[in-house]
């Protein structure tokens, strides 16, 4: 028996997330699917992150054990050319029997894309949320510089999220926005993400960049420890996940 | 009665193109559709960039006439109420009776995007074409330096072209090609452009980045004034309108 490491791309809008459910079509619901055809035997993924419904991976991580005599790099050739052509196997490799994805120190990176104009742009609808409420990113910036370093993160946890959650401190490595024409991109590194945190870290930011309040409010959301300091959701589609990375 | 200008953006992935078809769906017959029902009277758009099946457009432009009293710049709002999400009217204004989007001078900018890697990116698939074919970029960017100016581009045309066009000479004011990761992009601007000739184009440059014939060889292409002495017709969800101009 082997243990193979796969990075897995995908575009979300499709799938009700990664995680399986009963009656709906997710990421690794059609993993399984096809690397249990692929090599003739019954096949379950572990995933790193499992992403929302509607969000998208450049690069998320999964493993499987089999006992194919297949060579791990060559899984992903052999699982392309069966999956649908919104998830692709940017890799596959064949790794420790012991490695666990979600037990291992890891950095993930982010990205939260705005498109902010008058009418929405239908090539980039999927990919990004639309608001035709003027945003101003340098505030946006400024407000993101806040939440940089170890915080305890409760107030941008979702409220509904699994109560047997030990800690909600976590550690942003690097959090910035950039601005290019109509778009806004929110970027953020952490050594791990509470339940829809990066989505209200989005939506809140986008009420500094309204200037609902200033972006120093920032200190005070994240003392509140209170899911109803801080602003609302963001909506999926904005959100991918671009980087994984294990130390 | 008064002629409407509108700017038009599209995704293009589920349309057979702008012109109307029998039996398929356009760009032209959506608009036309829901800009009669909005304005109870039947209008007919002129388009000034009849784009292919498949093909994307950030600004491409048409005019109609109309007996409304909603003034144009209110129309945008209203249709965009109506329009399918993958079409969104950017701007409307109230033109001159006489201006004709085909018959005045313009320059259009196109983008040629191709992913370039081992796979696929999924949230890249629909506004790019693939090849996993090593392409050199800097090869394609010399090559492309020969098209630049006014040249008889017949070997660029596709040979099932209206055969009723009265010349095949256009003026290329600027192309380039640019490289992001794993993504080229081929950014090329022009007085008009004949049918296919920036596909044939992207499909040369990357023969040449496969190393298929030299960059110098552009000039015995464009000499050749033959279909078949040009490379194949990339595929069309790499291509993009980005840019029109009225001089």
């Amino acid at each position: 028996m082997k243990r193979v490491k796969i990075i897995v791309a995908y575009d979300g809008t499709a799938y009700h997330g990664w995680q399986i459910q009963n009656n709906a079509n997710t990421i690794e619901a059609e993993l399984n699917k096809h690397l249990s055809a692929l090599l003739c035997e019954p096949i379950t993924v572990i995933g790193a992150s499992r992403t929302d419904s509607g969000v998208h991976a450049l690069c998320n991580v999964a493993v499987f054990d089999t006992n194919t005599r297949m060579p791990g790099e060559k899984i992903a050739y052999a699982l392309n050319q069966r999956l649908p052509e919104d998830i692709r196997i940017v890799t596959s490799t064949e790794t420790d029997l012991d490695f666990h994805p979600r037990r291992c120190e890891s950095i993930k990176t982010y990205e939260y894309r705005i498109y902010n104009a008058e009418f929405p742009m239908p090539t980039r609808r999927l990919y990004s949320h639309f608001t035709h409420v003027p945003l101003n990113a340098d505030l946006m910036a400024e407000a993101a510089a806040y939440l940089e370093g170890r915080h305890d993160f409760k107030s941008f946890c979702a409220a509904d999220a699994d109560s047997g959650i030990e800690s909600t401190v976590r550690t942003i490595y690097q959090i910035y926005v950039e601005q290019t024409g109509n778009e806004i991109v929110i970027h953020v590194s952490g050594n791990g993400f509470l339940y829809h945190m990066v989505r209200i870290i989005a939506g809140t930011l986008m009420e500094v960049g309204q200037k609902k309040y200033p972006p120093q409010f920032m200190r005070s959301i994240l003392e509140a420890r209170d899911r109803s300091a801080a602003g609302p959701t963001a909506p999926a589609r904005g959100l991918t996940l671009t980087n994984y990375v294990f130390r």
